[in-house]
């Protein structure tokens, strides 16, 4: 049924990416790239529950362990982001859809974003609610109206008799990296009592974040894509009052053996993430703290890297401008042109990237594809923005 | 607010039971003791989102990468377990929630046995649905009465005019390490027209577990415990039929933007475990196929240290005899009885067996324990054994 040499597939799988000469764009990459201290923490403790060796027999909760310092981390991550209460789950979107499901009831509606990411509508069914999109203005910036929360809010009211049960912004989206102005959104959302959810998962852990002075009641983040930490690592944190709403113990009693779990955090499942990515998240947090100082260092290379590939024939940044983010979405109507007569097709410019140690391009695009020079060095951002204009040349496109 | 100083409890953090010398009989780290290809795939992927390089761009989904090798290991898998359609989760409690809230609706009844795993019940009542337990026959054996499935799915409909959403049963289950007749309960289940949910996280991975002859629609593992993988990594794996229903794609549709999902499997919003603890199950999947085929050496080695402990006065194994399984639950009024004079109380036991070498018995506890031999070498069974004898003769206990 399943022969040796076919398992053996599974053995000395390797990672084309994982060699050091290749510089990686994958926006949703750049942020999840482990430290040094991350990458022991994930050997000592590969080992399945690996962080259960002195889990408190009284509660049994991930959450409270002190060796590995899990309690303290679980402090030091919500004063680090501005809240009062934090939780490690298995990802961003489960994070979503824990407020979700636990401030919602079915048939409820949350008004999210029209950029937000995939995952916060399926997040949203899964959860049985409704979703209100508050729109953008479309090319070239697909700006935000964030004005229209107040709007979208009223609709809910008038339609239904009553508010969300929650709103989201995601804080930078995911296709054009437009930064928005969380605080706004925080202010209207106090003002009609309806619980704030920043999803910042572009954001917290690579720029500073602080869920106070935004007004967030609950932000959400991701572990593997902003906070050099091992998939899969969503980050969950809220102001004491969601909390004590989100966070709700188990009411279930066994009908014949009466047992019940009072201890264990419903919508958590109780424990979540038991291992290594947890570890790797707490190893990477030094450094995290660190790093979003600085954030400033980091728009200004994506920037640079905007003015040089716009300097390419058809080329032009889209979302907002300037960058306020790393997250780059490009437009190339010249590369696009290239690959209408190249045998190769769209897949020219990622082979031809490849060959200068660039990857991280989705492969077959040339029109609007997107990119993150986070963490880069300014050398490899040189090299990632003269290995653009060497292809550009070497097809006849124009460098201005 | 947050100094370096402090910050520093996150660097170099190590795991004492990572010591080779020491001898690990917690029972849910015995199964999860990475193989040598899973650590060196956890350090290959350790970057966060490492498995998406070769995302496929037609539907984005993780069990659809074929590089490194995802999508045929969900085909393998499925086929391992006896089963059509497999997918890796975060945990085995996220694969019964998702089975659960795919299966029923909110109000239903989902039938389980009255020593499932805590998180058994958080899944239900985070799905909305209602228990009903199947009993046991309490001290000395718990011995669930399986007979009673029939009872409970009739009376369930009795109660409400529609038969149970789902019926689990726990292989095997996490006090006692009982196993349980799962072809009986699937013979219950399909003449009732109740899909059969089998929670196989002390079971798969470790001993032959095929759902096809056992009747299973579906079965829920975890990596972790029992697939010598990091975690978070579960396991749910399904008849064509009932995977359907649990796979069922996204619906949503974004009122102002008209986006949606189709390609998405809601329940499991989406990606999952898209980092090293999935490549690290896969790693060592040729182990684990290889190693459920030496179980009944396990088994030996269990009764062995049984035989050996309850030569130990007032020293005996609860739960069904002779053991089936590796996971064992002891009773010692003889330990206990030392316990009550000894200045460390029941924190004496834990102390001796570690001066011992041996660890993993929860400090504190004397008159009722849990281990497990799993993967132990005879020798270190051996060395088990003695060092118990040792520390009872100490205490004055008669070893017999």
């Amino acid at each position: 049924m399943m022969g040796k040499s076919k398992l053996e597939r599974y053995l000395q799988m390797r990672r084309e990416f994982a060699d050091k000469r290749l510089i990686n764009l994958n926006p949703i990459q750049r942020g999840g790239v482990l430290t040094e201290a991350a990458k022991e923490a994930i050997v000592e403790f590969g080992d399945g529950y690996s962080t259960c060796d002195w889990c408190p027999p009284k509660t049994s909760r991930l959450d409270q362990i002190e060796r590995p310092p899990i309690a303290q981390f679980m402090k030091d991550l919500a004063t680090f982001l501005g809240m009062d209460v934090a939780r490690v789950v298995t990802r961003c979107r489960e994070a979503i859809f824990i407020v979700f499901r636990t401030l919602g009831r079915p048939g409820d509606y949350v008004v999210v974003d029209g950029l937000a990411h995939y995952s916060t509508y399926v997040a949203a069914e899964l959860a049985g609610l409704k979703v209100k999109e508050v729109p953008h203005g479309g090319y070239p910036e697909f700006k935000l109206n964030l004005d229209a929360y107040a709007d979208k809010m009223d609709e809910v009211k008038r339609e239904t008799g009553k508010l969300p049960a929650a709103v989201l912004l995601t804080h930078v989206d995911p296709t054009y990296g437009n930064l928005n102005d969380a605080a706004a959104v925080g202010k209207t959302c106090r003002e009609h009592g309806v619980p704030f959810l920043l999803n910042a998962a572009y954001t917290a852990g690579v720029m500073p974040v602080n869920g106070e002075k935004l007004g967030a009641d609950a932000i959400v983040s991701s572990g593997h894509k902003s906070w050099a930490a091992s998939a899969p690592t969503g980050i969950l944190a809220m102001k004491r009052e969601i909390a004590d709403r989100v966070l709700g113990r188990s009411k279930i009693v066994g009908d014949w053996s009466k047992r019940s779990f009072p201890q264990k955090e419903c919508a958590l499942l109780g424990c979540t993430v038991m291992g290594a990515p947890l570890l790797t998240l707490m190893a990477s947090f030094p450094s995290v703290v660190e790093r979003v100082g600085h954030w400033g260092e980091e728009v200004k290379k994506a920037r640079y890297l905007v003015e040089q590939l716009e300097r390419i024939e058809g080329t032009r940044q889209l979302g907002t401008r300037p960058k306020q983010h790393t997250l780059i979405h490009l437009e190339s109507n010249g590369l696009y042109k290239v690959s209408q007569t190249h045998k190769r097709r769209g897949f020219f410019l990622y082979e031809e990237l490849k060959k200068r140690n660039v990857v991280g391009i989705q492969p077959g695009l040339t029109k609007h594809f997107e990119l993150s020079t986070y963490g880069l060095t300014p050398e490899q951002v040189t090299h990632v923005a003269s290995a653009f204009h060497e292809i550009a040349e070497k097809y006849g496109l124009s460098v201005g």
